[in-house]
């Protein structure tokens, strides 16, 4: 079916990238497949010091997320409730808590069903498998719930484009595959196929750091350029998580397409991509210790039948 | 402050158990302090094979949870949408997806303002420290996202106690300190501090096996025995998760008090402890290679001033 | 295009039912035109004694309608808060309430978009009109917020069948055509043009009166016989209300169809159908001053691209 | 009670006001007991031409409300469905929406619970009779699903200040007795005890007519002074609505106290006051026909131990 169609990435003036079929025609994890059994074990000896690093938002009212998304609704609606007034034998008082959320309200892994083209999705999935009262019947994030667990490999590249003064990088500035060979080098370590690339562009600590400037933060980010797509493809990345809110660089180099990144990643790719991570702590360790690799566990929530997902990452060292 | 009360344990029988004050006047941990970096470190060289079990169970609209509760609600309310329509320049079709959920609809976490008695929480938190604006100004949920990273010991009860055939304990059985030996001797675990006590009663597999038994799955369950808490405590157990509703055997063995287990437990003890987990398929690979142990990565949601807390929780070995 | 077709009413051995074209290509309205000025001038003069009756049910956590549908979740986020904790000026405390719910949690309109066939709705409305996202782009609700105000003739069915001492007529019993008129000569009341059809059957009491039987409430209820179906279109019924779950009686009398009453009023006849009313009170007082017209107010809510409504009906004498 | 208390109209220079006990020590109603059977009567015979004036604003995502406050979620979570895919005998297609909403995201009533002050409610309802898991046990809006409607009389202050060039009152003015005064004499309509006094400022259409005003939108607008309080309780009306977000002018007539006439009105008056209402077309109307009475109909939803409530309102004419 991919054969037929000219590609996004053909469109975007990249080599034809796809790996629809590649792990059958009945695939539903994509690049999660290269975090294979023995790649885990490897990365489980990355685990050192125990020292752990969580890596994402704060679930409050306002996280840093696309400003036409719900945002996050988290109420006590039984509080203090002594027992007795709902009728339970207790001499305890007792509290629950309810969330009302985009899944894509904080951070979040866009599944392989958040979104395609031409009236398809990874691997071949066709729209009408995807409905709102069935969810998507293929390509669920709840296949990856024992999945998104690997090496991961921060690139630095606040401290390597020596940005360390802002806190992070320019926004708009888009991060070539040059940078990540030289970033990488600096760091010394080397992708093996798998890993996580956890890509710190201090955009996250920013919106915390100037609540001010919010208004601006959404229309210009630093980010990934499309050009890395062939980068990631060629190292057989595993899945990649950003600290800004859609991974790619905003503006879009593409004009007439604000997300092309997203179209050839996810659609074609089959990758997992990560919004709204922070990797602020994590550097700073890193840059302590030298080390940039780490054992990272953020699995997929079970949500059955669902796009996106919210997970607790936290890498490990 | 507690030296001044009469103890929930202690009304049960028990001795007197409390750890409020063991790890300072403002901790808001609990026995999570137990999981050292160096008990991390350790148990991070459980990952051998990199095998990964999810202990959860899906997140879809009839998980076996507490019959008060509400639901999960999941909707994907942008479906397949042409950016076009939503005012997007791209050729792509997006989908999000938005859940309205008790936090306790599923797999969860019961944090250390989910109950108490006398007038206040966990290290002496008062009720008035929690409330339905605010949520909870102390011991939250989000101060664990970081923890319940640990080697896991699962106690296959189903197994050392012959239910092979039913597939679970009997209904209203309480596991017992002398049972946990045993089945720990018989598994050739010796439990060390810090550790996640994972206890498979075949519970939740009982829920998706037998539909149209649900009516009567709450009332009678087989859970810890009260006479456990000293044991946990004795052994600096850092969290315990139980594939059943509520962690504690029901009905209760305290006649007028419906959840005496957790009284002690999360208030005095400042124990975190799950419900709603899944063992079957970690305790079959573990009765394959009879190894009972596991890397087990549960970090809490960071829900700020959460009471609890829907983890994704997964051992890897 | 209805032309073309074998209409719902035909294929359940009616006459052929229609309204598509009836008040133009264009028209969301249906049925409610024959609401005009002068309708509800002449109602208006159903005032008299200034005695209000409100005709739903209270929107708590139990309320009878479909077991499938989402309840009403209602919560109070924001209770007892001092000014001062939320960041305004003043010595006040302040409260706010959130609801979660099926619209058709309740007493609710089922609006011109709540069902279809054949690929269409109301008027030829085409399936494509209607999205998750958007939301019914024709014939929503928000079209009728001005609108279901007219006469309300209570068809008080307990009574006439002498169900007095059972409080409801039998469950599964279809009022037909010739009850209608019998009841409605016996009450002395002559249906006009526009009249909105207010039918007693009782149910919506049984709930709450039986709440042990409920298991069996939905399964099978007095309600509308499809035969009335003709007689509402002869009669020029502006709306009709209902005190069971579904205005029609179940079982359904159409082997195969469960709803053939709403396929039929609904998609053909664009008669926008109540349910969950509760008539007991107006009832009562009806049979007191030997009165059954009262002016019925009724509005849909203006949600924006709705298919149902809860309304907040009163019938005032 | 009350009498022990300096007032809050007191510490607003204003004289003493209160219906504490009005009504006896039970009353949950407040000032809609001026409605009586009686006033109803009298303001069906509004109802001349049949014209109707839906006077909310529509219930979509950007409503004119408090930025604070949960806007409204409407979803339609059920879309095209044909009946075999959901288990049903049908050859229907149905839809269904669900809506999450901060009851007060658009037009509200706000109830008798919805403020107070030192540590009590209208008619000395104490805080700890409203909680967040029951609500409101006393003053709650569904004691009110029988009234609120009566006569309306739409004070039109937009022409009477000559504004029919901004369509508005300027931001901050503050509407005094003497305007109210002045302009019931030019519209030649007399107050009677239980109106609704319906105060047309032009704000609500302002949002709509100027959306790159809405930053500007809250912090300045036009409404009641704290002297009408004296004006409303002499005249006693039943409810009062405004087409503003607060009823009151902001910025507050009091240094320190942001909403200083909803503490005498809600708390001390029992009066019921409307917010986020739309009278531009009932205006135009009126202005048309010389005639500014209506018969005004506007119900609180039965939300049980609710606060606050989202009516559907109409002015029929």
């Amino acid at each position: 079916m991919s054969n037929e169609t000219t590609l996004a990435s053909e469109r975007f003036g990249l080599r034809r990238l796809s790996n629809w079929g590649r792990w059958g025609a009945n695939d539903e994890r994509g690049t999660a497949n290269f975090i294979t059994p023995a790649v885990i074990a490897q990365a489980g000896a990355e685990v050192k010091r125990g020292a752990v690093f969580f890596c994402g938002v704060p679930m409050d009212n306002a996280p840093p997320t696309h400003p036409g998304r719900t945002g996050i609704i988290h109420l006590m609606p039984v509080v203090n409730v002594a027992a007795a007034e709902v009728g339970m034998k207790s001499q305890g008082i007792f509290n629950d808590n309810l969330v009302t959320m985009n899944v894509s309200a904080a951070t979040q892994w866009d599944g392989l069903v958040h979104c395609g083209y031409d009236g398809a999705y990874y691997n071949g999935v066709k729209t009408a498998q995807v409905s709102a009262h069935r969810g998507a019947t293929r390509n669920a994030v709840d296949k990856l719930s024992d999945s998104l667990i690997t090496r991961g490999v921060l690139v630095d590249m606040v401290a390597h484009k020596g940005r360390d003064a802002e806190g992070h990088l320019a926004p708009g500035y888009a991060i070539t595959p040059d940078d990540l060979n030289a970033c990488l080098r600096a760091e010394n370590v080397t992708v093996r196929s798998g890993d996580a690339l956890l890509v710190h562009t201090g955009w996250t600590a920013h919106w915390y750091a100037h609540p001010g400037q919010r208004a601006s933060y959404f229309a210009s980010q630093p980010g990934m350029s499309i050009k890395t797509l062939e980068w990631l493809d060629d190292h057989q990345i595993g899945c990649i998580a950003v600290d800004n809110t859609g991974v790619e660089v905003k503006p879009s180099e593409v004009a007439g397409e604000e997300l092309p990144f997203h179209l050839v990643a996810i659609r074609d790719l089959g990758l997992t991509i990560g919004e709204v991570f922070d990797f602020a702590a994590l550097a700073k360790d890193s840059r302590d210790d030298r080390r940039y690799t780490s054992f990272f566990v953020a699995p997929a929530q079970a949500l059955v039948g669902g796009c996106n997902t919210a997970p607790t990452p936290v890498a490990i060292k």
